[in-house]
């Protein structure tokens, strides 16, 4: 099981791949987002984008899905504070298949938690073509292999 | 139908009120993000939560969900470019009801695609208790309900 000693930062892990159907499109937005242009083939033709595209949240969910299944979900992750800068770079459309990936920015052990540190991810997804269609950062606290770790500890006081 | 000039700073919505059941959270982390906290409740007594908590993209989605039936579907919105800042501020579980809110932060013209605005709003969730669970914000393009706007267009050029 990964703690949080075994997220050094640079350590990249590609996520898996999810294809999306219209379908799976038409079923997310209809249940969290029925815009018409992620629910409504005819509309989203009318639409600035010409055609289907997936809600972000959508995107963000199937990423997200990805990263548990191949790293948090068999790991001692506590939780998420939440995410920064979440962007929704190029459409999704009927038939992409999302690339998810995970680059581990920082670590730090928690100031008041001890046997914990929490690490900020930068969470990226490419289409098939290669494109970048998602990013976003999440900051995951988790426990330390270690249930006391003095060294970290004191890296972490303020100088 | 709203436009863009139909969303001035400080304007603030109701979003409605959504129930979420121990089954909704089950059913959520199993689709789209299954942690043990968010999945399992035996697995969830045993963690940092004391219990079954909902994801965090969950909530998201839900408030999203409220967001586009109140305000989004029936507007001339054509996208949005992400998110930042989201926050999952308290845990959510089962029985919550969460309540969400937008308010108009900041409105202007975009600067190179005329007849169109940004509109950035800070979208807030409290539960049945009045306790913050969720904060975020995030930018939206609308279409202007006039195609041209040449005094938003002068007004957005830098001095």
């Amino acid at each position: 099981m990964r703690h949080f000693e075994h997220f050094p930062p640079g350590t990249a892990y590609e996520l898996g791949a999810t294809l999306l159907t219209g379908d799976d499109i038409i079923e997310y937005a209809r249940a969290w987002d029925p815009m018409p242009f992620h629910l409504d083939p005819e509309a989203a033709r009318r639409s600035a984008f010409g055609g289907l595209v997936a809600s972000g949240w959508h995107t963000g969910a199937v990423v997200m899905g990805q990263f548990v299944r191949a790293l948090l979900a068999d790991s001692a992750c506590q939780g998420s504070y939440g995410m920064d800068e979440v962007r929704f770079l190029a459409p999704v459309r009927p038939g992409d298949e999302l690339r998810g990936r995970a680059t581990v920015e920082e670590a730090a052990p928690h100031p008041r938690r001890p046997g914990t540190g929490t690490v900020r991810f930068l969470v990226e997804a490419v289409n098939q073509e290669g494109t970048a269609v998602y990013r976003m950062r999440t900051r995951l606290l988790f426990a330390c292999a270690r249930p006391v770790d003095a060294a970290h500890r004191a890296a972490s006081e303020p100088s």
